[in-house]
């Protein structure tokens, strides 16, 4: 784990807004991510919210994108934000298809060769780069949550579900929820996880509630009714089902009109930030 | 003037964010331009303010990175943003340059040739796009107001200034304030108007108002003190003092630590639109 580089810092909404790489141990290369820091910072330690985001973004797109600063300003809430996948990795096929790849690590560890060498974004997200920050900003570790939008927001419930105790606030926009039972998973983890589905079912928010996982605390999702990836791809009610089957407390928010961009998700980015600070309260 | 394609409209907050093109008669080939429509416009024709962004921008940096479609529709004010010059001219020498050409119009009319035939933003944003977009959207027109970033600061202040009583509400981030007497303008202005530096005058804020012009109302400008053009190119004193010599009412606020990207703007712009929604009151 090599020490974190700073790309670049901006002053945004009193805080700073910090581009930095690193040479990743979990994805065997340079990777980069983006935090915001709130002014609160400046005092004392912070809770921390991550922020996953969905297929073709890197750590820019949330960050740019969502006007979260704002409010995550106000609740003297930092922000961090990965890239989707190990970039420049080489290896034949991981370009050219925003499905699968680069922009596309889906928030798990490959098994299966050759993918197993980079793309472990699990590690990445749950063990390395928490290591790699706490040791350069001021965050309160016992208080982080996480959010996570379509293939970021399927990371987001997986990881959280998968690590009880470790984020305290859970959420989520347009998320991938059933990737066993859609295209996108089905077309991505026989390439990084093998044919075996039971290996799959710890990568499923889905398979995993109906699987004895539990979220302590209301998971919040937003989904936009004319979001183009809905019936295909998302199917929030499999999720739904599956909680109310295990009694785990959850906020399906469906918007008419809205659809799977970050105009919708810069529309209820407060709501979300405002649902993680409650949590994350002292 | 062709009637407006639509590109495409997501909802946003609300609204509507609209992305439209239309073959431009001023500029002789096609032009895209973004529209965000508050909620507010459901139910009658509501205030404008158009918005005009700097070299290397299109109609749609703005309108994903200022997070200004929040406060637009809780004002009930319709956001404008045009791009920023033709494209794909086939001139020779009109790409490649980010300082000239496309993507640096300079909301002017040119002059010189070849730049004559299709580099006419002023026409433009002044004449052909309001005509066009008053027929299709229900905007008020007695109630317009102007604003810009840099490139776009410079043709906010120089429309607004030339223009007495058109727009009621002016402001602008870092914008270039004095361009015959700095490195962009010395050199986009002799391609774009030749070298009479007369010509030039009209389309430089601060010797349109040491020649007399006048905006009706206070014009609010923010400036970064951590923007690496502040000392070069933009020099906000320069126009600060034509404005004191002049008595032009003038609110330069100067911000530490702020640099000129869409993290300065987005830390701003509510109070920027505050500030023309009050003028724009019915």
């Amino acid at each position: 784990m090599s020490a974190i580089e700073t790309v670049s810092e901006q002053r945004c909404f009193g805080g700073t807004q910090g581009f930095y790489t690193h040479v990743s141990e979990a994805c065997g290369g340079p990777m980069k991510f983006a935090v915001y820091l709130p002014p609160a910072a400046e005092n004392g330690p912070v809770p921390v919210l991550w922020y996953l985001a969905g297929l073709t973004c890197t750590a820019e797109t949330f960050t740019i994108k969502a006007g979260a600063q704002r409010v995550a300003s106000e609740l003297g809430l930092a922000l961090v934000m990965p890239d989707t996948s190990p970039r420049d990795t080489g290896i034949a096929g991981a370009t050219g298809d925003w499905e699968f790849g680069e922009g596309a690590g889906f928030y798990l560890d490959a098994t299966e060769a050759p993918w197993d060498q980079r793309f472990r974004m699990y590690s990445y997200v749950v063990d390395e780069l928490p290591r790699l920050v706490q040791e350069r900003f001021p965050f309160d570790m016992g208080r982080q949550g996480i959010c996570g939008h379509s293939m970021g927001g399927h990371g987001a419930l997986t990881l959280a579900l998968r690590n009880p105790g470790r984020y305290r606030s859970l959420s989520a926009f347009a998320p991938i929820v059933a990737p066993t039972n859609v295209p996108w998973g089905q077309k991505a983890f026989p390439r990084y996880l093998g044919d075996d589905k039971k290996a799959w079912r710890k990568h499923d928010a889905t398979a995993l509630v109906a699987d004895g996982a539990r979220f302590n605390g209301s998971i919040l999702i937003d989904q936009g009714e004319a979001d183009n990836f809905l019936v295909n791809q998302l199917q929030p009610q499999r999720f739904e089902t599956a909680c109310e089957d295990a009694g785990q407390a959850l906020e399906l928010r469906m918007h008419p009109g809205y659809d799977h961009s970050y105009y919708f998700i810069q529309s209820f980015i407060e709501d979300h930030l405002r649902h993680h600070a409650k949590a994350l309260a002292a």
